[in-house]
């Protein structure tokens, strides 16, 4: 008899687990069963609002592989099969599908449940044209909307997928409003003055951003939304998008008794183990150590979902690999605007107790007299003292954003800020000036650090 | 009476140093004299093919400072002054200017002359149309020439250089073939495999490229260039331009016995020091320390003369700063197809002695199904067992160049390979998969080393 893994949830952790298990151990050794409840395992949520927006056009670019897929290399995925309940003593879950209730018993258990777009306490959810992004049906859901005399969006909420259905539905040419209660857009990874560079951009392509408006109710005409916000202040439209952000799916786990971390996501160890003898859990709905503050965090990004669930299936495939943490780096782009951050921002490094300075430098993409140059603002942050990088933000056109990786490769290696100055980062004029922006923003921060 | 500093040459090294200096020290504390034998100061080499080419209209771009300029903040920057002798025991110099010759004294000497363009030894060099590029008064005359009606070119010379010009000249709609004696383009800072996806991609614009062949003769017609090569295997054109490298220009420094290195530049210490009392070198003309080999190089990048020049500079300004070595990091473009790399080939590692291992992975720039994602090939080489990252080269479409940055960041702190495949690098659809291509090639090769 094999061992059996049975793993809850099929997307990148789940699926990337399973894969990597898979190639260590064979199926007479290792049986895997993945459950997923919805009709899709493996799929690109980043991919979505680019979907809705038309730029990806092919509805199964999204989905990375099938379940037909994974059953070729010997991965049983299961779609529209719900786990109900975990019986850790027993070993056995109990799952839902179209057959009926099943229980199912394991060896070992991999809890990659995800995460569940944030339902706010707003009144007038259940209004028609009032709509979240977390599926891929949601996605195909927006994308027939869009496509079909939308006349007015309004997205609620300021963070990464907010910011990019706006772009989605103005891309389509749907008048476009993005309304936050936050006194910023990507209050959780840009500074305010970062963030400032990213309204004005999006003001600037006709994109209405509200900021500092809290929603508490959605207008409603004859059972279909009107209008976010029910009073003076009101915004009219016939689509609403809620993009909240999300939370760990941890009801499960938390039943069952598998425990849950300060954030409130699965509490694990280095090597994606719960403390709980063959419970293992990965991907959004599970904690990470983040480097630079120490802390355990709970991010939702599918870099860390992919590596946290390639390190649970190298050690239930045998192996030995230890995750090392994340600095939550990320990226995005509005128009031709590029916007990235890796580690705290000032803020964050503030409300963690370190001693924070911060550069901010006006640059340029390419050398300054080269024709497609852009502006590119770089800010640094780094503690006082050591001149140790706390973190990046950068923002600015072509070419800007993905030189957040120097930062995060640096802070990786705990390069502080006045060496990463010195670096040999290469250097033509389509592609930079002689001393790229990176290394004039970690001079800055350097001599500030230790003056 | 302050102390004066002589600099000799007023380029990216001596006019950074001089800059650097001047801030750290007043001018009734240290004088500043800068003697250079053309009519500019501090210009962008670099530039000279997009101005060829005509990306960059205005000649003004490529000087970044006017003597002018550096005159206001107390620098005495003498244009057309031509140094002709060192003499270390009197601490003078002799300096040959329209006025006639002069002596003048130091108490600080920077030697910062630079490099030459080799002069090959090839019958039919005086031809009229035969050119080179080095100064600006060569770029003002190439643009000159490109655009008053020449009927096919030819580049002799497969490096950086010659790659620009090729492109410049074809982007002005002149048949262009470039010729070289190595067996591939770019033998400096790509491996064969790599080089090739070069040539390729040249040829699928247009650009004609011939390597392995060694010009020993132009030929000529009414005393003017009418082919590159005189024997059966020939390249008419009427507009040849030798893009054979550069040489350091160390003949003032040997004759007033200043010590070279094995390199044949001029030796220093990580001060910019050349070992003789108040003599101090930086840029082209001098070595630098290479931080994987561990072994002196000379390199003609602007980005290492500027840091040379900075830390001249710091030092002579009264500070102590180091030059941390360099990595040899470069980029270009040929077309959209963007050409990096940093540390060794595997071929140099192999000449270095190190034991390589190399992997060589096919990738995206962007996610697969984003509209603008183009093939990138990223080549990563790490030493056998300790899996340290000995170099990288990268060639693939816009975005694909200025990753190389993320291998310099992580050699520049001995991150081995298989730790940068873990690195928290950005990701989202229009950027990268969800592994970055750096990742895949870093934990191919990291497999690789410790397999």
């Amino acid at each position: 008899m094999p061992e059996r893994l049975v793993v809850i949830g099929g997307d990148a952790a789940g699926m990337t687990a399973a894969s990597q298990a898979r190639r260590m151990r064979r199926a007479d050794d290792l049986e895997i069963i993945v459950f997923e409840q919805s009709a899709y395992v493996s799929f690109s949520a980043c991919g979505e609002p680019y979907f809705v927006g038309g730029w990806v056009e092919d509805f199964a670019d999204l989905q990375v592989r099938t379940p037909e897929q994974f059953q070729a290399q010997g991965i049983d995925a299961r779609i529209h099969h719900r786990v109900t309940a975990i019986d850790l003593d027993a070993s056995r879950i109990t799952v839902h599908h179209p057959g009926g209730d099943e229980q199912v018993g394991f060896d070992q258990l991999l809890y990659a449940t995800g995460a569940t777009a944030i339902r706010p306490p707003i009144e007038g959810l259940d209004l028609e044209g009032v709509h979240m992004l977390r599926t891929l049906d949601d996605a195909a859901r927006l994308r027939s909307l869009v496509t079909s005399g939308v006349e007015r969006a309004v997205v609620v909420g300021g963070g990464y997928i907010g910011l990019e259905l706006a772009e989605a539905f103005h891309h389509v040419g749907i008048p476009t409003t993005v309304v936050t209660m936050m006194p910023t857009v990507l209050e959780r990874t840009l500074d305010p003055d970062m963030a400032d560079l990213v309204s004005d951009h999006m003001r600037s392509m006709g994109i209405r951003v509200e900021t500092g408006f809290k929603v508490e109710c959605l207008a409603g005409s004859g059972g279909s939304v009107a209008g976010v916000g029910c009073d003076d202040r009101s915004f009219p439209a016939d689509l609403v998008v809620l993009a909240l952000g999300s939370r760990p799916q941890v009801e499960l786990a938390k039943d069952a008794g598998i425990p849950l971390g300060p954030t409130g996501a699965v509490a694990v160890d280095d090597h994606q183990r719960t403390g709980i003898d063959g419970v293992w859990s990965a991907g959004d709905c599970a904690e990470a150590h983040h480097r630079i503050s120490g802390q355990p965090v709970n991010l939702h990004l599918g870099t860390v979902a992919n590596k946290a669930g390639r390190i649970a299936g190298i050690n239930l495939g045998g192996g030995d690999a230890s995750f090392p943490g994340v600095l939550g780096t990320a990226i995005t782009k509005v128009g031709d605007l590029e916007i990235s951050s890796t580690g705290l921002t000032e803020g964050q490094a503030a409300d963690a107790g370190l001693k924070a300075v911060a550069a901010t430098i006006n640059s340029t993409t390419a050398a300054h007299y080269w024709p497609g140059s852009s502006p590119m603002t770089v800010k640094a942050i780094a503690e006082k003292g050591s001149a140790r990088l706390l973190g990046a933000q950068i923002v600015g056109g072509p070419g800007a954003g993905k030189r957040i990786d120097v930062f995060a490769t640096a802070m990786w290696s705990d390069l502080p800020a006045h060496e990463l100055a010195w670096t040999d980062l290469s250097y033509a004029p389509p592609f930079s000036g002689v001393w790229d922006p990176v290394h004039i923003a970690a001079r800055k921060a350097g001599e500030k650090a230790t003056s």
